[in-house]
């Protein structure tokens, strides 16, 4: 973890590279072909905890956060709209925009708490050492995920991206957690919709994976 | 609640008036004087679950939608941005844009499911209706929310709004639940800054407050 922060003319990206948050920001970087210098905490062991994250980093105590300059942008969501400005992964139509922007903050309030903090609950903190308050909320959080999911995939019956007629954050948003949704032991077998608009961003020009091999 | 859907050249706000979700849009709009049609549900009698809800209106079974012609937007804050877009309400400022989306994006991730809801558990429902598992919850969520509204205090030490040096959309974003926290259990007496942000909100060109006369 650095201790001093470098002001660079590359936006710097502080993460944690086992957060899809953080890979949304890659993701959205190198769909636009923007290079991203990237600073690794560890969430698990406390990094984003220490007075000096919270200084000078985000008093929020969480990654990711997107430094531009001397500035600092929390909230993934935020940061790959900070990136995107301007770029076809904005939707130019109003309606379109803000629809899109509708599928960034489903996917804050409906998919990530479920989908992501199960995942995160049972592959990367492991069951046997969740708190008896966070097992309690496991069967909710499994229900609110399978809904997530289940309106995702009926949504996608009829059109090959979220909102428009092309890919937008909408689209990147939503992959980064639903790709790894297995872990939180959800299952795509009975979403055909969804695994086929999961190919279908992977196959985007300069799509980027989230693969360990980038940590 | 309407069992047909009539498309107007005005916008229509799906909304249950208890919602301060649904509110934030009545701001927006009352803000940039744009006139919007209002449709209403009760929530706690399951009106936005009925099977003409979930197909015409919003397939997530939620309130508020905002309604363009036969085009529907679900998400609060998807809805204002879609109407302020355009409007000084959304800074020009490609970093402050995206650093508004920044606070709309906390707001809904850790101040509605806190703030908004323990207001929604203990004043609506009633604490001796909740479910075994949502009193448990309680601890977890007062603990969140006085975090949410601790660092929005912080933040507003040194400034008058949340971005820049106006007000945007991320000030309606959490005026909204921010106005009515003490309902959940919250207190201001300790937050001077939030307390000045929130009358400063208060006297806004065209301010409409969020009263029962609405209803």
């Amino acid at each position: 973890m650095p201790t001093t922060l470098i002001i660079t003319p590359t936006p710097v990206l502080h993460e944690d590279p086992c957060s899809g948050n953080c890979y949304k920001i890659r993701l959205t970087a190198a769909l636009l072909n923007q290079p991203l210098e990237r600073r690794q905490y560890d969430i698990l062991s406390g990094e984003t905890r220490t007075p000096e994250f919270l200084e000078q980093v985000n008093a929020n105590g969480r990654i990711p956060v997107l430094q531009i300059g001397d500035k600092f942008l929390p909230e993934s969501n935020a940061a790959c709209f900070y990136l995107a400005d301007g770029s076809a992964l904005i939707p130019q139509d109003r309606f379109t925009r803000a629809d899109m922007l509708r599928w960034m903050f489903f996917e804050q309030y409906n998919h990530e708490p479920n989908v992501a903090t199960l995942r995160f609950w049972l592959s990367i903190v492991g069951e046997d050492r969740l708190s008896e308050m966070q097992r309690a909320q496991i069967p909710a959080k499994r229900a609110a995920g399978e809904e997530a999911l289940s309106l995702m995939d009926r949504h996608l019956a009829t059109r090959d991206w979220f909102v428009g007629t092309r890919a937008s954050l909408a689209d990147v948003a939503l992959y980064a957690y639903t790709s790894v949704c297995e872990e939180g032991g959800f299952s795509l077998a009975d979403r055909p919709n969804l695994r086929a608009w999961l190919s279908r961003v992977e196959t985007l020009p300069d799509f980027e994976p989230w693969s360990d091999a980038q940590v």
